[in-house]
């Protein structure tokens, strides 16, 4: 998606080690309109997988899923990493390395919220090494929902996300794919 | 606001000890359609403040803050609560007790995003005791920006948040402000 890439060259930050920082208008800062039309052009390419339900992880998914879901005409359910008091005892729990915090962190979901027979569509900001939304499948999983796509704003195509989600045979979207952050520079797909 | 008030009074959980479990549509299940909905309601009641920028704290603040924010054609900024790494070091950084926790937690925002002359306004799902709200003020007082108004989807008023913010002299809204829960009830003004 043009504007997206063109606002991750003109405001993203290349702080090496694979980190693009794009605190200025995804992941501190956002910029509603640009989450609006991200979430659109998603809309657009899942409209046909039959989703019931957008599943995204707390807390810089929640801007993308919440857009794409409203084009959907879709709940979103976010998965917590600390349990509130809300929350029922039972629920579903897996652990996934966070990628900013440098250990392992909980996806917890609500068995209210998601359960047998929904069609799960995933919506992350970034799609890195797939750890997250494999973690967000196995929560899928284990409601017995069945995961029918998934979606990111930015993929970094160079830690094997898209080669770690394979196995789970389902389509995969990114609105700015990333092929190469060497020597500062942030190269896209086919450019 | 009436959509917002019939939703908690037919998905509303009252849980005892002043805990309104909205865990279906706002705070861990969210409905995009009722979240814009409510941006946009909150975006025609302070079109006229003369904000430059939306401020709210992670995590559940992030739907109705970013929704409003789109309707008024501005940018958001979620206070986080805990430092990424893409973060840098020389931050905004204040204490406030968190409710669902029960503890205090840190609210952090990048002087890169908030700054001396902006006009602020803060957006949360909540208004109950004030101290998230004012902790937010507090930030941007040390940023050197101004508050000019105070929004909320569901305002506790048996908790005393919007005496707490009274000093601030500023245009308070919420759209569904609960007056008592007691007995399982869930009253709102003016009923």
């Amino acid at each position: 998606m043009q504007a997206l890439k063109e606002r991750i060259q003109s405001e993203g930050k290349n702080l090496g080690g694979g980190i693009l920082k794009v605190d200025s208008f995804i992941n501190h800062q956002v910029d509603p309109q640009l989450m609006y039309l991200c979430g659109r052009e998603l809309a657009r390419r899942f409209k046909y997988v039959g989703a019931t339900k957008v599943l995204t992880a707390e807390i810089s998914g929640i801007a993308p899923a919440l857009t794409t879901a409203l084009h959907l005409g879709l709940p979103v359910v976010y998965a917590r990493k600390n349990k509130p008091i809300t929350m029922p005892d039972q629920v579903y729990l897996t652990l996934a390395p966070s990628h900013t915090k440098g250990r392992m962190v909980e996806l917890i979901v609500s068995p209210e919220y998601l359960g047998h027979g929904e069609k799960v569509l995933i919506i992350d900001d970034f799609l890195a090494s797939g750890a997250t939304i494999l973690g967000l499948a196995r929560l899928a999983k284990a409601a017995g929902a069945e995961v029918v796509g998934v979606g990111a704003l930015i993929e970094k195509i160079f830690e094997g996300g898209r080669e770690a989600l394979k196995p789970l045979g389902l389509p995969i979207e990114s609105l700015a794919c990333i092929t190469s952050m060497e020597g500062g520079k942030i190269v896209f797909a086919g450019e």
